[in-house]
């Protein structure tokens, strides 16, 4: 098991600056534990956790070491996992073992698993969740997207990843689209197709009438932006990440409304509180043309 | 009276390009009359109703013009004002008795004929609306901003005018961080200041804790974005206008809302739908720090 | 012929705020004549050169008007030429022979025409014009994308236009990735094709491993973003186009132009002295692999 | 002394991704050593230099190892040192000793070093350099903003970093704006100022009539933007940083450059062949008001 607070000199930068400029601390920080804690991301969470007076990091277990005995007598009241898919879900029950809301990011571990892992909450009255994605500004960006959809009759997306990406468009691009259209039910944006085309596919993909466009090249990390057009205006939503710590805020509120509501989760919008847009009801409806 | 139907060769560009591409028009379009058609804004707006198949321009009369003539055996269902603060009311009052909804977009014409016109107008029980500002883009700009502002712990705004225009900032920026701050409860954002100051005033004004920063330069018209930083990412909103048409949207969008649901209106939020950010509750209360 | 100096309460906009900020007037104005001053681009000359006090319009002719006697006794010293194409050679002739330099916008006068205009102006000493495209921003774009095109082996090209535009990509888009592989000396940029494709056609068009991206929606007037992607950074060059009145700077530029150095220009490149990328030689090589 | 070979697994991604995309090697790579190979940068450059199939990394030295030792028999063409201030010279002579090019890029080794370093690379018939900021789009940003600065009368720059910094304006910001006074040989850009003020401070600071605003958030890394405006249209230059890799495409030009020219660099702009904006000459002067 790794000291949480050994090696202040090598806190991650994200860490050091967040905790620079924390306000002042509440009373009591909420006490967290930490599974996967050398990895990649467990470093992350380690750190932010240290930085945050928000939180306190009261444990912190890697692979080889016995989660059991560092939950025991460490009072947490979560258990962060982000581990490996075949010691996720047990983590998890351990932690449910000893009343420590289990919060897991690990992706692959399964729908059963999931399912499980809900029930024995729901059992202990304890919150907690299982959310393959923690990138915020990806959440956020395509509720706010959803929400302005019936507002407008022409979109486009763009998004920029790294030379190396495998896939056009990326998930979250395609997602996006898919999501507008159903906002929209169904009434795709109006989307014109060149008469003259001098250079073949500038036009991009087009999924609803959204056009969507993939930049591949050195610099972004992993980067979208979403432009309606009307009569002599744009509205742009751009999300930009900088730095693998992107994750952080999203840990970090989902750690905040295990606690706070002891609901199950099992999606970042869940948490965050974004209602469907659908839900939203007539604000769709009275803009829209007939 | 202009009969909105000549010119058609020196229609504005926006209406033509929005004509090329309209979609099948609906079987019945709404009927809508004109007041102040030949003032700058009137213009544009019998311009928009010519262009769009959901809409007919069924009168346009001006400063000089019978208004109750013009509307006598139109049968408009909607009167657009766009003309000056001493007649606009009275044209409202002129389309109320001919079962006219009237949607007033001249701005100043005081309190209590507002007040005199929502009653009127909910005695006949028709729908009605006096909006001072029809900005799509900026009214949507703020609501989605308000909606992040409990998400994120960094916010800067930026606004871009032309350099006549006189004051700064723009009476939106500021309306927009007093909005994100009441969004927050009053909790301001972090506001670094810088302990070297090479050039004073670098850092630009502060409001809650949301940096303000007016751009002064030839080639913007009105241009606004608020970004939200969080740790390794930003998420900007921005709202660009690209010319005097912008308020087509927002015109049209009113028109439709008084005969869909024969309310009176006092803001373009409403007539869009856009509800309260707080009243989407919990949303903002979870992620924040205790 | 139209006396310029009426209708001052309804110059164009951008004339009326250059007027406002303009700095201390320079001793002489250069006395400028407009023909074609009625149509759209004329009048807004003609509004610009009202507004600077750098300029003088002393003469303000229209087709129907008589250009000789309208610049007689004006001692104009350059003519701009925003007319029909039949008229525009006849009326730099006439300018000629009063020993007035032209600076003809008029587009679609032919090769043989440019030919005369330049000999005559040469024969007499006088500076002279013609340049078929005065967008200042896009050419320095261009020029500067160019200078870039070595440092750097990703590029994306993004141009946004109205929804009407009948063809895609805009013929600066095209000429700009022709030139940037032309600064490259037919080495292209690196441009990663997705193994995968979920949607067929995000990736764009690519000339010269530049990717091409064509938006077309509501709200951009012209625009053009070149992005430079290397190691942990990217470099975005971007256009933007707010109104009709943005060719303006560039024609100002040309007038100043050929009173100061009696030369003969056929582009605005020319007019604004930026040398040829490839003239800058050694630039572009040092920092290409090898 | 490290094996620059061992440690594929954990080669830094940047290192991974270039590897994977790079064009056929040329017959020869050259051959580079590095000094300070365990440092933050150092680490960096040794991942780089391995990735690139036109370089190979042939020593890889760190303050506890014996350069000179390393060098022998390394036939390498150039040393890269990013160590210590207090081992850098000495580094670098050690270099010259064996016929190895060095390109210093540690900072603080004092001007009688620079001299002491140019004078003996310069009787060795070596090229060389010492070069404090390898920062390629912050260098090619300052210089096209540079060959703007003639053009256009409005100018805004705005900067971005992470909210601990602790000097506002950035100084890549502050000489940006000097060198676009000096480019305009003093003659400041139209800054104007409000009548109305309602928050303090919104117009930020102003460098011979350019405007700098500072941004301080989470999330960016730095990043900087120059926004240039005319009539109906803006010209913006924007560098982003995305990660510390940043520096990378700058050695690496230096590395080609001292080896291709033999010559002595002690700025970025050298090695990149920017020539000054002042020696474009007549460029600036012709669209320049009288």
């Amino acid at each position: 098991m790794t000291d949480p607070r050994s090696g202040g000199d090598s806190l991650p930068e994200a860490a050091r600056e967040s905790r620079a400029r924390s306000p002042v601390p509440p009373l009591s920080p909420l006490r967290v534990a930490v599974s996967g804690a050398r990895g990649r991301v467990g470093r992350e969470i380690v750190a932010a956790l240290e930085a945050d007076p928000g939180f306190e990091c009261v444990a912190a277990a890697d692979v080889d070491d016995d989660l059991g005995a560092a939950l025991s007598g460490a009072s947490a009241q979560v258990l962060v996992d982000f581990s490996v898919p075949t010691a996720a879900a047990g983590n998890a029950l351990t932690a449910i073992g000893q009343r420590v809301r289990p919060v897991v990011g690990t992706t692959g571990i399964g729908d059963a698993a999931v399912t499980t892992l809900r029930g024995r909450c729901e059992v202990a009255g304890l919150g907690g969740g299982v959310i393959p994605n923690f990138a915020l500004g990806a959440a956020l960006l395509m509720w706010l997207a959803e929400l302005c959809a019936g507002h407008f009759e022409s979109c486009e997306i763009i998004e920029s990843h790294h030379p190396t990406k495998l896939d056009a468009p990326s998930g979250t691009a395609l997602r996006t689209a898919e999501r507008l259209l159903e906002a929209r039910r169904g009434r795709p944006f109006r989307h014109p197709d060149p008469r003259t085309e001098t250079l073949p596919g500038t036009r991009g993909g087009s999924l609803g009438g959204a056009g969507v466009h993939s930049l591949r090249l050195d610099g972004p990390v992993a980067d979208q932006t979403v432009i309606f057009g009307a009569a002599g205006q744009t509205l742009s939503l751009e999300h930009r990440t900088t730095s693998r710590t992107a994750f952080v805020p999203g840990v970090l509120a989902a750690v905040r409304a295990v606690v706070a509501t002891e609901r199950f989760y099992t999606s970042l919008e869940e948490v965050l509180g974004l209602p469907p847009a659908a839900s939203l009801g007539r604000a769709m409806a009275s803009s829209e043309a007939p």
